[in-house]
């Protein structure tokens, strides 16, 4: 057994974290800390959390955390780094589903999130936790920075390609479309329902934070420079990421030659389906960690096009979260998330 | 004044073309055609159209046409060219908002459309009806194949600086979302509330129709050979689409010198509707026929993203009709549009 | 020519009085206050609003009222009455869109609204301004409080069916369904996407301010004392109410001679719809200024069903509001409506 | 370990029933029937469904029942009664969730189904499927008749208040709203996305087939007549219902005493959650066997509201009927449920 506290329970990730805790048979859930709703219960927030009636969220304190093994951090970005060295201090295991402690390069990460970090000496820390890509230093990591959802929706169906020389270093092309949860859960005019309901729109265009993230695990992943573009879109649902993919091809190649490869790289992963003849929809893998993709052959053009499909808040955060947990803890990867 | 009937009256595009023809200060209404609602009356399939009570749809028959100065054309794909030739013959006007005579490469037409074109000879007769592109032409017409919706959206942005040589001719991504009255009023369980909301998905990737008809008509106004990719998408609203475009870069570009590229272009086109600070948003131009569109240069990579918004049914179908119509007798293009 | 200015003009009623006030040829608009928003320009909260591009909203000054001949309010409950005296005093004439001078009963105002009413003299000088009910007072008033969005769909299809003894006077059971929009343009995670979406719930169950409306109107409408319970829901659309009211009959009675009433009551009312054989949808209103209704006799209890569809936007606020100004200033009563 | 088979398991309630069994320990399942669907694969009209990826639906047959412990029916309305004599007479355990023997009146059945009943012998053999009301009966059963699903949501919470004679027998109205999934899976522009979204209707008022269900089994509970009124809604949400009931109280009563009727009605039912303080929302109970109630005392009329929230597919549907399974099989009554 596990005893693992959510710093951050209250948001929309830190609240998924907690649903599937609950459940999980290996764990025990130790402190929900939630500084601007402490003191309520969760069943306040979450009406439908009748099971556990108990439950509160309280304010966060490091001295709080003495008997857990694993602290989980759902806080938005550039409030991790802060309590961060603390825990790892302290000996505590740490997951961090902000962006933190994602991007090796501190420029880039000042760039891009727009503030300062204050805890530049614990970003070597991290094991970036993409299984598909760092399962073994997951493994045996104390401190695991887990993926953005684009990044995750992006990069699995990516990698194998990039590896391969199946696509061009340069010219890739990558859109994604977010439900509001995406957004985190917060009071704001921009995502009250009549803002948001029958529209949709592009956001952050050309600086968003994904995109150095995307970009340095894609290099990281294949030793090379490789240059991408990325824009995301607000649509209107609660829940769910799809990515479109737009690559060149190197050279000529049969749509049975790529799917083998995706067949080599990810036949034995619990949470990837690629779909050989369907094409992803997000309402197949809501309330689930799986990654649905599929691709195309765009003959005319020697492109290639990938489509991929998450929960936002399951595999590209909270249950990727606890997928790392299960590897990180020596449980089976698939514990409480099937 | 003009007298002018709708044949495929009852559908989407037909009943929006009724609403805004009905409010036109120039148009008598002749015969509202619906073979598969004839005998109903317009206010039994929309209710909200009680203004004139009276309207019905009648079947189809070319003699019925007698009075009508301009047909327009609001059938699905492969129907309109069975009826074209005796209207063209009879000296109506004519504007087909399908895609039958889109296309003057009949192989293409029938590799994507999925069906023999059986009026060949008549498709030279055609002018693109993209009033920003062929305006002049358009004036002279008789007979006008109205622009896809989803071409509607990508030329537009496009083509300036595909004639201005900014971006490059090869490797332009083009990605689109479109609301659920895009497919047509039709019975189907894939269209369905339950099948269609809370999800999003790609389709016909590679294989649209609308590939060829971006493809030639790019060519058309540059007579140069462009390679373009188009992956249209679905999501849960009822009207709209929403278009990124990822182009290469030829050479470095100023901001400043784009936007006075796009100035140029459209300064006086009464529906362009050029962002030079803010992001398109498919609500703003819902219900009008109006395209927005801004762009942003993403430097790291030398590539230019460009975003656009329509409504599916005004600009891209039934309002950029009648402004071919208002063209084609002499209106003010705006007439009834605004 | 009537110069007209708006207070609260930022809110969704206000910008909805806006929209329609900018398209009505016997208005001139003045001044636009919003005190939260002043300073910014219209197109910047509204960015649709692109054909009046220099509009902006200012702080409110009744000083800068001094030109119009009459200010719409638009403001949150229990603003209003801190401004109308000052207004009514300048000889202005005044429509309040919201609840402050709806109810001559103080006390059920204090007990409803929760908070004291700080201009009680004022409050007989209001005309209620429901013309279907009040026309001739309606035209000859400096100062008319603008019916709630809720009450408007219940009275109109109650009150000739209580003038004329058709249902009892107990016992009259309405519930309402309403549109996001209805709670106004806030910042709140209650209005939040992902928490409206995909659900329904009742709200304020036996406490909502629009219950002694609904009451005292029924009551000044027949001088009989009236029950009635309602209970308000939220649904996830934008815009719209929908109203189901179960009424007991007091005798047997066809529905012929209910349908009589009804075209003797409403058959020369401009916005009112009576539906003999359809029943009313929210969509069939939207954006305009109608309201929908039909009735159905429930024969084995005994009871009459009445089924009302209006925009609260439109007939439930703004339009209606404007309504009311045509009657004020002697114009067409639908000029600018339709 | 029981096998069980489903009739009709490609529609919404049949997937669901697939759904909750695919997990639940005790059973086996048998054959999938559905005619329209047969010699797919599920996977293919439910692509989430990759679990089980060789599963096909089949033509119904009663040979191939054989095995078959128990056999689910989720077919609409009418077909039922063709094909439960022929189960019954072999001895099949059948849990039909239609509304072919709900009725003991065929009279009522008729009038309201519109079609005449082909097995009326076989009516009284079925227990109707409430476990709150009648778990003794289920439990010796070999035919439930399944509740419908805007009676589970009515019936559950007026029961005890009826019983406890502290509402009147007359005069109590329902008013429900469902998600779209309600209507089952089918092909129909009445259905389609753009005509369900952005709005809300009435339908069936006064002519419900659920009319005569409430009233009846509420007779049944109570052995009086009882009067009420039902009419259903329709509003853009894929699943569940929402009711509010408005009864007449029969005497002043305080809400403790309400409230304890509940407790001791229903303090030990595993899915019946009355709550003191909340409002319910659908939201909190979807994809639960939950019902979630509430209600109000209104002082002024001397009525009591009730509020009540299910999810159509599971309490109102599959999740009820495996409720009833795990009562005729001696099964824990929440197996597979939670």
């Amino acid at each position: 057994m596990v005893k693992a506290s959510i710093v951050g329970a209250s948001g929309y990730s830190g609240i998924e974290l907690y649903k599937i805790l609950y459940h999980h048979p290996k764990v025990k859930i130790g402190k929900l800390f939630a500084n601007t709703s402490a003191g309520k219960k969760v069943s306040d927030l979450y009406p439908w959390f009748a099971e556990n009636e108990d439950a509160r969220f309280e304010a966060y304190d490091v001295e709080k955390t003495g008997e857990s093994d694993l602290v989980f951090i759902a806080l938005p970005s550039g409030e991790a780094m802060s309590i961060v060295p603390e825990l790892l201090d302290r000996k505590k295991k740490v997951i961090d589903l902000g962006g933190d402690f994602r991007l090796l390069d501190i420029s880039a990460y000042e760039r891009y999130y727009g503030h300062q970090h204050s805890a530049p000496s614990y970003i070597a820390d991290a094991v970036y936790g993409l299984p598909e890509l760092n399962r073994e230093q997951i493994i045996k990591a104390q401190f695991v920075a887990n993926p953005g959802c684009y990044p995750t929706s992006a990069l699995i169906p990516l990698i194998p390609l990039l590896k391969e020389g199946i696509v061009s270093d340069r010219g890739i092309s990558i859109n994604s479309m977010s439900g509001v949860s995406g957004a985190g859960r917060k009071s704001s005019i921009d995502l009250s329902f009549v803002e948001v309901n029958e529209t949709a729109k592009a956001y952050k265009v050309g600086n968003h934070q994904h995109i150095p993230e995307i970009k340095s695990v894609l290099e990281y992943a294949t030793n090379r420079s490789i240059g991408i573009t990325f824009v995301p879109h607000l649509i209107p649902i609660s829940r769910g990421i799809y990515t479109t993919i737009t690559a060149p091809l190197k050279k000529n190649i049969s749509s049975a030659a790529v799917e083998e490869i995706y067949q080599t790289y990810y036949k034995d992963e619990p949470f990837v389906r690629f779909l050989r003849k369907s094409i992803p929809e997000i309402r197949n893998v809501v309330y689930s960690n799986y990654i649905d993709f599929s691709f195309r052959i765009y003959e005319e053009n020697d492109h290639l096009i990938i489509l991929s499909a998450i929960d936002n808040l399951v595999k590209g955060a909270a249950g990727q979260a606890i997928q790392n947990m299960n590897l990180m803890f020596g449980y089976n990867e698939t514990e409480g998330l099937k």
